[in-house]
């Protein structure tokens, strides 16, 4: 599809335009960002794509709507093609969830560091694309790596090789960092300074939304999928609902930053996304695929996500109601108690985030979107080679790669937020330390302060009499 | 002196200036950085400030000399000033040194979110610095907490309220973060949105930079105050043997980024650095205030830094010499080994990064104010209001705080690599994980975990026959 389109794209273009597209197809070639331009170089929404095959059959079908339902159409079926998809990713198991996340982090950081390049006009800067793309390989490689040392560490100990990588995981990471730094040092060209600066910056603020809340993802992945997948769905649901309560009975402008959003579509949105939560979790929470932690078992002596005893929060247990509803229940001839999940409190105060705080990241976006897109931009005959860019800069969206959504960064903006925040809620109220983690820390001191720590267990524990001396 | 200054200064200004001063007051008073904005309204530069008594005094003496050693003088002096309080707060013990890198912290914040108000012109901006200050406050609280929870974990569970704020330190630490987002996003104006958001990454960074290396730089003290100070010091060494080296033999440039700086200088400082480092190291190893951790003592009830089992990185050994120098020794009636301290092969390798990477913080910095302080200004008369923030941009210093040398950033910024550095180091090379934290995490486990931690460390340590049944 992005061939033809850049084809039909050149056969459009004048001559001189055609041989400037040429020269600077080298310069991007570095960067994995190369496809997603060329794609953007082709209007955005679907009523202005009228290239690609899909999408030509998608307009004819739906010519005879009005343009405000035919978007609400679109929009509707790429939705529930992209929930199709994550079902399916799900299905795939946590292996899959994990290399689909690091995709969609690779993705936005791509997104992001984009429009800085288009901000700054950085075509000829030295090694910049190199040296943004080298800082995301050198974080995700320390962030990652933390995780794997975390969880596999028995395993990991087991090989060859790795445990060297173990042992210096850090010292590896910090000095793939300070090479970056002192190459960024050594690229500085006196010209370009505030640029090369800015952009320094902007990468490391980049680092810091995608690489790191792509870490704390993962993190919560490995407490047991429900706590990857529900609040993703939760963070789908609101945004789903809000819209559809919006477009039917919004009329009160919600905040100035995105015009679009309503009153009546926030709080419509809230109580449907609780609601929504705690159907999903009472399906959830019978299956051990999602609620057990992903860890390495001994005996299997491989990766298991699917067999453990199910922790109190997902056992269903029977709680006493307020006494009139107690009355009313047993009059009906019912009991007069409610078996429910204790994880649908979970659920309720990640939904009740995701449904009130969530929506700042989607509001933080849109005007970081307009403070970088709209105004920042220079009209195309004085920067010939930025040609490609200034289109992206014109439009409202991080990029087009879902139709009728947006770019990738469109429909995550608001996971950001969301993914940090069950992440100290399960540190902060669900985990306490693990036994099995701090075993393994054990096994790694010397044997003789192993005993010592096992002669100071052994006292401390004879003497509040919990074990028999 | 401030005052003084600003009296004079007024002094010379024309009417509507001094009104204007007048008015810029109550905008500034919310932030620390007020006095700073004063003081830099006087030139930098010893030469012109010809104001306060001392620098009277300073002038009247040196005036004998030529500028180049006139300049030299006042820096040596200064040079030795700061190193006498460093003696001195040193004396003061490790309390005395925490709140030491936490002024510092909070003074080389407020210069670089400083400039970036001045980048960015935003006087009346709404709500900027407070939000900076609030995420300066934010991100203190998490991180010296983090370190407080790790280090003081037994103390703390004693009291009747600090456990809460131990238990829950993450989820009151994000919250505080996201109000602070909240804040933010709800504090965007229209017309600004491109230099709110360029602020907000601004902020960002400046916190990256800065409080999060004063975090890992107070973790390094704990593990004893060597850690802390002897790397602090191979940085002023080596910056000072450098500039005496530069000033000297100094001929051959070393980078375009601080045209001052020479390969002479380079070499011929770091060398020096890794002889004065080991004859540092020689003194400090023989105490051990300087060489024991600091750990809440069970016994005495209180904290601790000076008692403590050397670890063997701090006892001295015997080493044999290679077989040439060994010959060379005993006819000359030497003993033909060497008994050093394993502590300076630890010393040799931070003296060599301090000497050769070190440096790129300062280019690095060199490099930032070259970007944003020279290039980026507007003339005075378009922004009457900006006139304080004017006079910094034009001067080629974070501030003028220390004469001769600048801002407490142009001290400080090739601390910060270092800290990061010796951090790593100690984590990879020195520390393996602390029994004594591990009880620690095992006494916050449930009884009937610890139990069958006890029992699998049993089981283990019998098998292994460290331990007879």
């Amino acid at each position: 599809m992005s061939g033809e389109n850049e084809l039909r794209q050149r056969g459009q273009n004048p001559p001189e335009e055609t041989q400037e597209t040429g020269k600077i197809k080298p310069d991007e070639m570095d960067s994995d960002g190369e496809d997603r331009i060329k794609l953007d170089t082709v209007g955005s929404a679907i009523g202005q794509d009228k290239n690609s095959f899909g999408n030509q059959l998608l307009e004819r079908v739906l010519s005879g709507l009005p343009p405000r339902w035919r978007n609400w159409v679109i929009r509707g079926i790429f939705t529930w093609l992209m929930i199709g998809g994550f079902g399916f990713i799900i299905y795939g198991g946590p292996l899959a969830l994990m290399l689909t996340t690091l995709v969609v982090q690779v993705k936005c950081f791509s997104e992001i560091i984009n429009i800085g390049y288009a901000v700054y006009r950085v075509h000829n800067l030295p090694w910049f694309r190199s040296l943004s793309w080298y800082f995301l390989v050198a974080s995700n490689y320390f962030l990652y790596g933390e995780s794997l040392v975390d969880y596999f560490g028995v395993l990991v100990n087991r090989t060859e090789f790795l445990p060297f990588l173990v042992r210096y995981h850090r010292f590896i990471s910090f000095s793939m960092y300070v090479s970056g730094f002192v190459w960024f040092v050594l690229s500085l060209v006196k010209r370009y300074y505030m640029r090369q600066f800015s952009l320094f910056a902007w990468t490391h603020v980049a680092l810091l939304i995608v690489v790191t809340q792509s870490y704390l993802i993962i993190q919560n992945m490995f407490e047991g999928l429900i706590w990857f997948i529900l609040p993703i769905m939760m963070v789908v649901m609101n945004d789903v609902m809000a819209y559809m309560f919006g477009f039917f009975f919004g009329k009160t402008p919600l905040i100035q930053l995105s015009p679009k959003k309503t009153w009546e579509g926030f709080v419509g949105g809230g109580i449907s996304t609780v609601f929504l939560s705690w159907g999903f979790s009472y399906f959830m929470c019978q299956y051990n695929y999602f609620i057990c932690p992903i860890e390495y078992n001994e005996y299997l002596g491989q990766m298991s996500h699917s067999t453990c005893e199910p922790s109190a929060n997902f056992l269903p247990q029977e709680y006493a109601l307020p006494e009139t509803i107690t009355t009313l229940k047993t009059v009906m001839g019912l009991k007069p108690t409610m078996t429910i999940y204790p994880f649908y409190l979970h659920a309720f105060f990640m939904a009740i985030f995701a449904s009130v705080i969530g929506p700042f990241g989607g509001f933080f976006a849109s005007g970081f979107k307009r403070a970088f897109k709209i105004k920042n931009f220079v009209p195309v005959k004085l920067h010939k080679k930025a040609g490609n860019h200034l289109k992206i800069l014109s439009r409202q969206d991080f990029g087009d790669i879902i139709p009728g959504h947006g770019g990738i960064m469109d429909r995550f903006d608001c996971q950001f937020l969301m993914a940090t925040f069950v992440n100290v809620y399960i540190h902060s109220f669900i985990r306490s330390a693990s036994p099995q983690k701090l075993i393994q820390q054990v096994f790694m001191l010397k044997p003789e302060e192993q005993l010592t720590l096992f002669y100071n267990l052994q006292d401390s524990l004879t003497q509040r009499g919990i074990l028999q001396p």
